[in-house]
């Protein structure tokens, strides 16, 4: 395989040529591009949106053409709109930490992980199958999906968890206290809160219609919780935390 | 070293006898508690507060009593008003994590923790100095701040991040999600979520004077969130999650 590379990072660049991960950067013209097999997009949403139109005149020769962003509607839609669907399939790996960058890669890991596989209304069974062959070469397990169920599913197994640590970094910023100062629990809370602040934004933005009705969900339960401590109610109280540690014992997964 | 130990869960009790940590079981009488030179409550703050008044006419010869309740001013004025005052030391090691019981125990579990002690108004410093000398020997280090204090503290240290993480699992309980179904990032942000009820039933109504308005403002962040998501305010929620971003780096600690 010979794999090109570019990003608006020249260290994370630097550091993928240095590793021998990629053979050769590309300038950001992406000159080049028209001789590739495969094309991955790894970028914030908004942004990979964005390069669709001005890729796809160009990726004749592509087989494949997949993203790893965390919303799939937008990007299906701008390749369906740009005429590339029948390459496309959108990718989300269920992976990573609060860390990005160069830095924050690793061998194996996509391993063991989920990748929900969306493909647009036009995609060719033959780039699918290509699709789920590239992910299983990493070691991950695929699930395909629809783009909206995708969107809608990873609002509260992901957007709602991000937005509630970033809520809660904020408060506690405001009350003037620093990540240090907290104890374990509270570390785990807002691990998260750490993540890159332009994917997260673009995730945001373009899943907004799912994640605002799923935040106002969850005003909902805090309010109740507040609202029970007010009034000193017990029984409403010992309901809610005995809900959620039986929720949390529901979990078959390690820790 | 002679050590007795009470426990309402039979498990418990079996275990620490099993394992050597305690010499005998006392029965629920606490028949025996007379002969201690120290006395250490680690239950639920309201039931601790509840034994005090049982507990402080027999317990003549001990030198010192504290406990490990997660807030500080009620246990305090507890023992003040029962006349142990004079040696006792409200003790809060921060440390950890969502499991609970003797399972959870292990060696060096204080290790390198931060333990906070709040004295009551009339505890006498031989008391203060045992106590000091007896989380130290367990490797913990100590910080002495008043009760009161101790309680607006550990509201946003602690108390918030817990009830934001049992609000979000409510909200993705009742949204159908199970916890085996999040990525990592929500399963650090619920982690939490499955501590033990009783317990922080316990800490949420001893502290609700404090708790509340910190529900209340971090509700407030989720609103502004949520707005600036429903007006697609893009400046908004770039200034909300770059905020995050830099409250999250300006974190000391690993991880």
């Amino acid at each position: 395989m010979h794999v090109l590379g570019y990003d608006r990072d020249p260290v994370s660049v630097a550091g993928a040529l240095a590793d021998g991960v990629i053979a050769k950067a590309l300038d950001p013209t992406l000159d080049g591009i028209e001789e590739a097999d495969l094309v991955v997009f790894a970028l914030p949403v908004g942004a990979a949106v964005e390069l669709v139109a001005h890729v796809a005149p160009r990726v004749g020769r592509a087989l494949l053409i997949t993203d790893l962003g965390s919303t799939k509607r937008s990007i299906v839609a701008a390749c369906e709109a740009a005429g590339i669907g029948g390459i496309f399939v959108g990718g989300h790996p269920l992976t990573g930490d609060h860390r990005s960058g160069w830095n924050a890669s690793r061998t194996g890991l996509f391993a063991r992980s989920t990748v929900f596989l969306c493909p647009a209304p036009s995609t060719r069974p033959a780039a699918l199958a290509l699709a789920e062959a590239f992910w299983r070469r990493l070691g991950a397990h695929t699930e395909c999906v629809d783009a909206a169920v995708h969107d809608v599913m990873v609002t509260w197994r992901s957007h709602l968890p991000q937005l509630a640590a970033t809520s809660l970094a904020l408060a506690l910023q405001h009350a003037g206290i620093t990540r240090a100062e907290l104890g374990p629990g509270g570390r785990d809370a807002t691990r998260i809160a750490g993540s890159d602040a332009d994917m997260w934004v673009a995730i945001a933005r373009d899943n907004a219609d799912n994640i605002a009705p799923a935040l106002a969900a969850f005003e909902t339960q805090v309010r109740m919780l507040r609202s029970a401590l007010e009034r000193d109610d017990d029984i409403m109280l010992r309901r809610m935390l005995y809900a959620t540690q039986s929720w949390s014992n529901g979990d078959s997964l390690p820790g």
